[in-house]
């Protein structure tokens, strides 16, 4: 009789349109057994989740007309799947061995059988570095912000860059990677607690808070008297539109993501895109997975700089699975300060 | 004493917001001398315009907040300026001489002054090509089919093709051209017989009357069940909403104008931009202006075609200088089959 013990788990109860709420997931006690199937096709192994994270890409995969090729919707009924950070408990996988760190698609539960390893990566613990920055600074969202800045941006020093979300978990690295590039960089934000982060921890050369602003136009005209060449777009919605209007000629802007839109069902408007054609912008959408070649060289840039202290990360880290629901569902408010993560079990 | 003639001219009477109206100019009888200026600094010539252009970009220098680099908005009071072709009258210029024609931008009335020559290019005779074909075909809308088409969209053999305002100046050519590419080619147009145009005369390989259609998301759906790899877009609005639901990965929208902007002040929506990051959509607005180097190779490959036989154009041509407004205006609701050129005086 093999060993079973209490799998706690935040299941995915159903498809949704509107903006996630805590209800559209549960709380669950089940049994697992600590033990990966073993057999010549398995190559399954057995983790015990350490770090969950919140990224709003997930809500995409909350809805049943979620049709995109780069991901499926989620399975109701089953736990919610997203990066973690995990220990290998029990293995079928020569690659995997008991007491590994790998970092990767997981699910929300204390403990996950994987089966499938492809956007999973083994971890070199590094004392230097803390376990969750494997799925912030070096994971999903750190990749997003460099593959975005420097693939679709086409960034050149002296360029005016403008990042929304600024103190998130993609902006503040774009940010920094913007200054690092000799560009000049403008953060929006949600709070004057994430502003002053943004101007005296981020070292972003100008910030504001667009809930004083009563005209985003003018404010970005007044961040931006000559235009914006760059804006990183993780919002959309109304800031779109109002740096639709300060761009510059031949700028760009990569869509990142939307985290504004208030339905799927029926989205806002864009209004301003006819300044597309008179200014010569392209807008670019972008998925990290893209550019999965360039993590290498991401890694060692990022991780060198950051041991140089010329990169920082801030994390919001909410204790314990049960509060997952919450944390993810306040990434749509904002609730959040800098990259949102789960701490499910100590390492 | 200097001879003195008539000249008819069509007056730009004020700015504009929403879509232009006959009104918004008139009709004025001036008087001209047919003498260049002479002088040391003059560089002048006089011509007799034979052919004007109705565009839809003029609509934007209408506009007095049109703010745009590229070319200023039209003066109150003065003749509304735009691409003609024109025979030299008397000259102060060494490069154009009494009985040269050049196509370029020139004054809606029967004589103008000339005094930039930047936008202007000498035309050879050809009795195989109608001179009006250099304010077409081979002209501004003509190129801007081109460059759009081969510089922006990154066209691959066996791609799928979307092309809206298929029948219009551009619209055409970016049909044919993709053909040539070996594309797959659908038009939207608002008419049955410019879907038949598209069908029998231009090569399209499907077009559809997108007013005879309830569901525009369905009806591109039907014509392209796998997707779209290319949308060209001429109108915005509606059309570019249901195109975004339908494009492939990886698909490239070309934003070349939006004739369906009822107005500049409360421009319509565009819902559907979060599929750009899901499907990595580029969309990339551009003027034809930015390409001219390609020009001389634009020339070559059309006209070749052309005598070729595997490329037609298809005109409306209206007669007399004071049709010009109407004319003008009825490219907003689509009153012209095929390019809209107004004949001013005979060769």
């Amino acid at each position: 009789m093999m060993e079973q013990v209490e799998n706690k788990q935040v299941i995915f109860r159903g498809y949704i349109e509107g903006a996630p709420k805590e209800t559209d997931m549960e709380i669950k006690i089940s049994g697992i057994q600590l033990k990966a199937p073993k057999g010549s096709d398995s190559g399954a192994f057995l983790v015990k989740n350490l770090y969950l994270s919140c990224d709003p890409y997930m809500r995409g995969r909350m809805r049943s007309s979620f049709t995109s090729s780069y991901i499926p919707p989620f399975v109701p009924g089953q736990p919610v799947e997203g990066f973690g950070v995990s220990k290998v408990v029990d293995s079928d996988n020569p690659n995997f061995k008991p007491g590994d760190l790998v970092a990767g698609l997981t699910g929300w539960e204390e403990y996950s059988l994987i089966r499938k390893t492809e956007q999973l990566r083994k971890i070199q613990p590094d004392h230097h570095i803390p376990l969750s920055y494997h799925i912030g600074l070096l994971g999903m969202p750190g990749f997003t912000a460099y593959a975005g800045f420097h693939e679709v941006c086409s960034p050149k020093s002296g360029e005016y860059v403008f990042v929304s979300a600024a103190s998130g978990a993609v902006g503040q690295l774009v940010g920094q990677l913007a200054k690092l590039h000799g560009c000049y960089v403008v953060g929006s934000a949600g709070s004057s607690q994430k502003v002053d982060l943004l101007k005296n921890k981020l070292g972003f050369d100008e910030a504001f808070n667009y809930n004083d602003e009563t005209d985003l136009v003018a404010a970005l005209k007044r961040c931006f008297p000559q235009g914006i060449d760059i804006y990183f777009d993780n919002v959309g919605g109304e800031m779109l539109d109002a740096a639709l209007l300060n761009m510059r000629d031949h700028g760009r802007i990569a869509v990142c993501g939307m985290v504004s839109l208030h339905s799927y069902h029926d989205p806002q408007g864009i209004h301003n895109l006819f300044t597309l054609v008179t200014k010569r912008i392209t807008m670019k959408g972008f998925l990290q997975s893209d550019y999965l070649h360039l993590y290498p060289r991401f890694l060692d840039y990022v991780i060198s700089n950051y041991k140089q202290g010329k990169i920082v990360y801030v994390e919001d880290m909410n204790e314990g699975l049960e509060n997952a629901p919450a944390a993810f569902v306040g990434l749509f408010s904002g609730k959040n300060v800098g990259k949102q993560v789960v701490r499910v079990a100590c390492e």
